[in-house]
């Protein structure tokens, strides 16, 4: 925290690249990477569905962190023996040290692991899903989706920048801020941007040209999080997403659509925010609502035209593996 | 707290009752006796909407209590001098202390001051209210209507017997649980008890016969603060009422008759809460929504017939000391 009280996210990572010439010294190369995510986390959730859109499952295996961790971070005890099975460790903190043992910045999801060495390669979020689109493109799936096409990146680094500042950080703005001012100053700011947004959105169904783009993922995996976390836990209580009839129906028709509601998984989520975040809920007391059940009815959104996919076609069903619970 | 993480709730009061024939030794007398409030207190509101539904203001005056306390209590820091005009106290306590030195329970509103002696007669909630409609009946304005007519207090007590374990009290239960299980519970009843009060209500326009009664003030008292506080601060979240078509149209008629909505402080309600509870709020930040604008949207329940005050007719406006602000 600063001393005016606004929070300051860390945004220093590892940021060697995975590229397709293996300029940085890892080459893309199918098999060899670990995607490490969480499903609680917004910032990994947009690699998860990256990876699903564009067909990446069999060339890009995918650890999963359990929801809760302690200061020494996310920890692997969702899986049997409390080992990732590939990686063979209990804690993400493993692979961060075996690539500098006194790596001193937050052990953090998204991260992708060189399997051989066990090393992180990178927790890049920004880059990472970025680059699924550009150097993996060699192994994406037959009708995978431009997710960056070359034509649109001006204009969605552009959406991105105010989405991620007053969006898709800002919700923790609020959250943890810590005097009443810089609260009050992240609110209006993510308010008046969820106003921008709903305008935006209220006659396209995406939000950069009429297909789904990295754009519109990264502000899904805010939106999806809104009502279940947000909205209480972070005070972000101007209305409820399922109050704001724009927002509310275009992350429905996300959440619809193969890719993304099936990387969400609502009980994960709120475990996590409201169990490791004992600053601002003590007792780590996990709320039984919000009510789910909204998901998964009609949107209505096919009318204002867009093809989800382009030319391009849905992503088949998620592997056996990776499956999560339907909303309640 | 019970070992098994429930909130008990003390109910032990001072039991004086204030009468017609003075048999307690306190006679009902206009003049002679200060009910005190503190505006963001849901047991208080009833007592401040009886009042004035029965235009008792001139013969019980009221003080009003600041939204936010400590250990000891109850302060009057809105007064000028930070003291009550009336009583010369700045903080509540003294006067249950000038009752009993040893006073060993809370210090609560709504408690009733005997003026000339400084000496608190009563906090008992439950009987201040019905006394104000039985034993004050003298004073009531012409028009009062009958909040607790004989032939329906059988099912008046029932209803209130419900609305009190599983929402009045329900709210705080879940608020207050320290384990995970009590939370559960409490909330799975008082979302049953909400589904029930909506059957309830769908055809009929007050809980208990076709008139306001006390069974409405109670319900009212805790419906009004849901959604600025028991929704996102005690986890009552399955839906915000504001979802619950039925309820919301319920509240937002009684919130608009004279006597109700004109009681309530939005502002001082959520800074008591969130400022006050720093073992479910550490940070004491106070959230800027929920947003207030619906409060006064036609709620179409007249077409359900009934007669808000019998034969009897509204309220006139609140005295100028006692206005509070509109729903922003």
């Amino acid at each position: 925290m600063a001393d005016d009280g606004d929070y300051k996210r860390d945004q220093n990572y590892i940021t060697t690249r995975i590229t397709a010439d293996g300029r940085d010294g890892y080459p893309v190369e199918p098999g060899r990477y670990r995607l490490v995510i969480a499903r609680a986390c917004p910032w990994a959730n947009r690699a998860a569905i990256v990876r699903r859109l564009l067909g990446l499952e069999d060339v890009l295996s995918m650890g999963i962190a359990g929801p809760v961790h302690d200061e020494r971070s996310w920890t692997f005890d969702l899986d049997p023996g409390g080992k990732d099975p590939v990686l063979g460790i209990e804690r993400l903190q493993e692979a961060f040290f075996k690539r500098d043992p006194e790596y001193p910045r937050g052990i953090t999801v998204p991260a992708i692991v060189d399997i051989p060495t066990g090393q992180v390669v990178t927790n890049d979020f920004n880059q990472i899903t970025i680059d699924m689109s550009g150097e993996w493109a060699k192994y994406h799936r037959p009708g995978a989706p431009a997710l960056y096409p070359e034509h649109l990146r001006d204009e969605i680094d552009e959406v991105n920048a105010k989405v991620f500042a007053d969006v898709n950080n800002g919700v923790y703005r609020c959250g943890f801020a810590s005097t009443q001012e810089a609260y009050e100053a992240a609110y209006e700011r993510l308010f008046a941007r969820l106003d921008w947004l709903s305008d935006r959105l209220a006659n396209q169904r995406y939000l950069v040209g009429d297909t789904i783009t990295e754009a519109d993922i990264r502000l899904f995996t805010t939106l999806a999080r809104f009502d279940a976390v947000y909205h209480g836990h972070f005070k972000c209580n101007r209305q409820k997403l399922a109050e704001m009839p724009v927002l509310w129906a275009y992350v429905r028709d996300l959440f619809q659509t193969p890719g993304f509601g099936d990387t969400i998984h609502f009980p994960q989520i709120k475990e996590h925010y409201y169990v490791v975040h004992r600053t601002i809920n003590p007792t780590g007391i996990v709320p039984v609502g919000p009510d789910e059940s909204g998901w998964l009815t009609p949107h209505g959104r096919e009318e204002l035209g867009g093809k989800p996919f382009g030319d391009g076609t849905p992503p088949g069903p998620p592997l056996d593996a990776e499956r999560v619970p339907s909303p309640a």
